[in-house]
């Protein structure tokens, strides 16, 4: 798993006691994402996000969150994907990427657009809103995937084995993609959870293993309707989450016919929707 | 505090027992927020952002995020701040707010589009993204603020006593503003750590508390940029976290002059900008 922290200096303070320590913290970066296509008549890469990330894996983050965002299905759409831009003087960071896309992708700017400054009467009100916020699922998730008590039990553990930058900093989110024999496909980190799963669907993406119908996503934390949404379009059926989940991460689990774990912790865990994906021990 | 959790029917997984049971999670739901401002020829409302949040103080949660923003700086800048629209019939949650500005109040729609959607040659890389992100601050921030150790470290525990959301369905962030007494003046509960900081922060604006040179802010998760920000730009002197810090919150808090503590646990924590404000117990 890559990532990156930095050396800063602290004051220690346990009780009574003070003293100044070089402790580690995880490396935030904005990472700038542009697109651009041939075939537009301006020529002028689009920046379409900015996100806050852990520098690293950067390509996969910004793949994942196009084929999250239902833009890409395939790698073959996609031209051309890298860094562009000088390094930051101080840092050293490379913090945009640009992804030029195939003539033939369309993509709804608009609808990319939804979180800022669209002009709306008020009628876009309650349900509308959450309509607005879906993008397209592949609905049904495939249902050949199970897995077993036991073996999703062990993944937070394998998962933290793997999390080097947590170890460093304990500062940062985690995610993986898990076969039903409980293998670690991918793991990734990231300060930013939505992030962390980005970095993992865009590993999949360019390893040509979208639609995921065969694997499972584990995140660090808890399971909102965004990262419930970005499993479901990436056609995994089932997500786990040490913590909680959210309402609506709930509803969109049962609406799609996905499996939803919540506070996955030995020794044991909730499942929320789709429990016919669990099985006993074999 | 106020929040909102609903119930779920869940299959509870404890080694090989498997029983149904009731459970609660915390409600996650859109929230659009729409500006309004007489002045304007078209009159039409313009929405300005869409935020997943828990149902609960949802003016305060605008009003904070518009503070945040460096919208707004005094409540009477604000004509009206109320929610529009029907109740979602499913749910009965209304999930849209409008505020009407003063027509004296400018602002920047391009710049908070900044996250979507600008074309851009690849120009805006490294710190000229960063410096996209920043808003205005107040700096520098006031430099009489100081709390002992004794009353930062009794912070945590006092604001998981008002989780009223956290203890029933374990899924909730946490936000309070303190005083230098390690007074918690007022404390909010969100699915979304931003949305709990905004509505800290709307409250104290409702309150006409803002700048708040006098006060801290304490979050029950991971200290961001962004959080670190919303502090800098609340006039707030020390950001304390239950967790990690960031590099980029780091490097803010030092610029900034503010004081930033992270893993506030007894019993200790650790201080990465701004010591001088720590002080012995009396």
């Amino acid at each position: 798993m890559t990532g990156a922290s930095t050396a800063v200096d602290i004051s220690k303070i346990r009780g009574a006691q003070k003293t100044q320590v070089e402790d580690r913290v995880a490396v935030e970066e904005p990472l700038e994402l542009q697109l651009c296509s041939r075939i537009a008549t301006d020529s002028a890469a689009k920046s379409i996000s900015i996100t806050m990330r852990t520098p690293g894996d950067d390509i996969d983050l910004a793949l994942g969150f196009l084929a999250g965002e239902a833009i890409i299905t395939h790698l073959d759409e996609v031209v051309s994907a890298e860094h562009c831009g000088a390094a930051d003087p101080e840092t050293g960071y490379r913090n945009t990427v640009r992804i030029e896309l195939n003539p033939h992708v369309e993509f709804d700017l608009d609808r990319l657009q939804r979180h800022f400054y669209t002009t709306s009467s008020c009628g876009v009100c309650g349900k509308t809103s959450i309509e607005a916020l879906r993008v397209g699922g592949r609905s049904p998730v495939d249902d050949n995937f199970n897995i077993s008590r036991e073996r999703l039990l062990a993944l937070p553990e394998m998962l933290r084995g793997r999390q080097k930058v947590f170890d460093a900093t304990g500062g940062l989110h985690a995610a993986a993609a898990f076969d039903r024999h409980g293998n670690i496909i991918v793991a990734r980190e990231d300060v930013g959870r939505h992030n962390a799963v980005d970095k993992v669907i865009g590993s999949l993406l360019r390893d040509k293993r979208l639609p995921a119908g065969d694997l499972g996503l584990l995140v660090s934390g808890r399971a909102s309707f965004e990262l419930m949404q970005k499993a479901w379009v990436a056609g995994m059926p089932l997500l786990a989450a040490v913590s909680a989940p959210s309402s609506l991460a709930v509803k969109l689990a049962q609406e799609s016919g996905m499996t939803l774990v919540g506070f996955l912790r030995d020794p044991g865990f909730n499942i929320y929707a789709g429990a016919q994906r669990i099985v006993e021990d074999e």
